[in-house]
């Protein structure tokens, strides 16, 4: 069970600031509030290839939606923390997109600790939640040409 | 702006445990989880009067929608602490109610230690977001015939 | 990836209520939410045994903290939805307990509609965040004597 | 109870994204996650004037929470908005800030619409919840030598 998939390549950065919302009275970031920090990544990977979500769902009646998470938690991350939250595209299906995302933060010397390791498939879906065909035009930006995938 | 108001009769209770999603890491209740509480205690009073909010919204297209809060904050719940939540009603306009609701927990001896105090003006609203009349079916069963409020 | 484990046994049952603070624009249960669902859960489970989390880390100095999980989000739950969400323990190790977990829907005709399954693996830390021994008690709880479990 | 406050001077600004997250199935931001949005303000606020929460909490053992506020919701936001949040300070005392806030999104012309007009009220406390006068130093930073504040 245990997440043993490596990351490799460098992805799509966002950062993500640890406010107390997030907290909980372990002292400590809420294990569910991960999941929010990896979907904000997500949406800004998507953003920045051109396909906002509102966007999709309103002229096309499409929205991605998570299908699978497989999350290891390493490391607690604290209030005031700068997280690091990446998204790397591992495969690309029909139907839907498995990817790797990490968190880290940077310690003193500048390293990046890992907090979480996750493997996400995201499922595209009609606006009455039925799988549907990833339109062409974005699996186009998602794979260039030259694609080495495999 | 402190809320001088008074809660006169019983009204709808309804329990809610506090649990780690709700906490945050100064040890206590998250401040903006007790406004969650308040409105978990909202639906129920309506589900109880038969105005169940999904019927509302699919067979009538209304929903209420928060306009207006006032809340005091005077002490703080804990994880595990089982809390007691009222809605009492307080004014009947025609597009829009004001309730007061209280957040207590009994302490050891049973008196209930008030944490909450609020007063919430709740607006009534078509499914495009515009106030409407609340209607007449709905404030028949909030204001009985021999009504004496004011 | 795709979480195919059984599940075996009736396990703990605890009901969750959809309240629009679960919800998100795509009209359905905002997928984080789930784990909420899955941790109140756990800790009424842990009630149940005896066995506080107030309690646990107040007296012992001791929490659980989830360090892995692998969720199908199999059909989403809806506003005002009553949810059944199960644990079922399936292994006991020296410092973590795997549990599998579902969330269920009843459908009109009484069936249950799975929704999430899940495997979570909590392990026993101290306050200060390093693995530690589960206490014999609690193993003993989980563990009745004729217990067959590997 | 309509909160007919103005704001003066155009106090600290800090941005904020609508994600998933904040919104719920009436397909806007769910009310509790404008507190969210106001309280990040507050610590960046905080932040920018040398005084980082974590820092006060571990190097001072002081907390600032919330213990009253006024909410106008104005206008709802929807997913993908992007948001400006302000903070003003109104008034010092002893034991407590109240601060003016408001949410705001700008139109296609560019016009600041505002969503949320607050009254925040915000005490400090030691590490168990006690009120305790705010820091010298920290009164400094708010009130300049010159301040012509009420």
């Amino acid at each position: 069970m245990a997440g043993n998939f490596a990351l490799s390549g460098s992805g799509f950065h966002w950062p993500a600031r640890v406010y107390y919302e997030n907290t909980d009275a372990g002292g400590v970031v809420y294990h569910a509030e991960y999941l929010k920090f990896m979907e904000r990544a997500r949406t800004e990977w998507l953003r920045a290839l051109g396909f906002g979500q509102t966007r999709l769902l309103e002229e096309r009646g499409l929205l991605f939606a998570v299908a699978n998470m497989e999350i290891d938690f390493l490391t607690s991350a604290r209030l005031d923390d700068l997280l690091n939250v990446t998204v790397i595209l591992e495969q690309t299906k029909r139907v839907s997109l498995t990817l790797a995302q990490t968190i880290t933060r940077n310690d003193a010397a500048g390293n990046a600790i890992p907090l979480i390791r996750a493997k996400v498939r995201i499922a595209m879906l009609s606006r009455d939640f039925k799988p549907v065909r990833i339109p062409a035009d974005l699996l186009n930006r998602l794979q260039p040409p030259m694609d080495e995938q495999p």
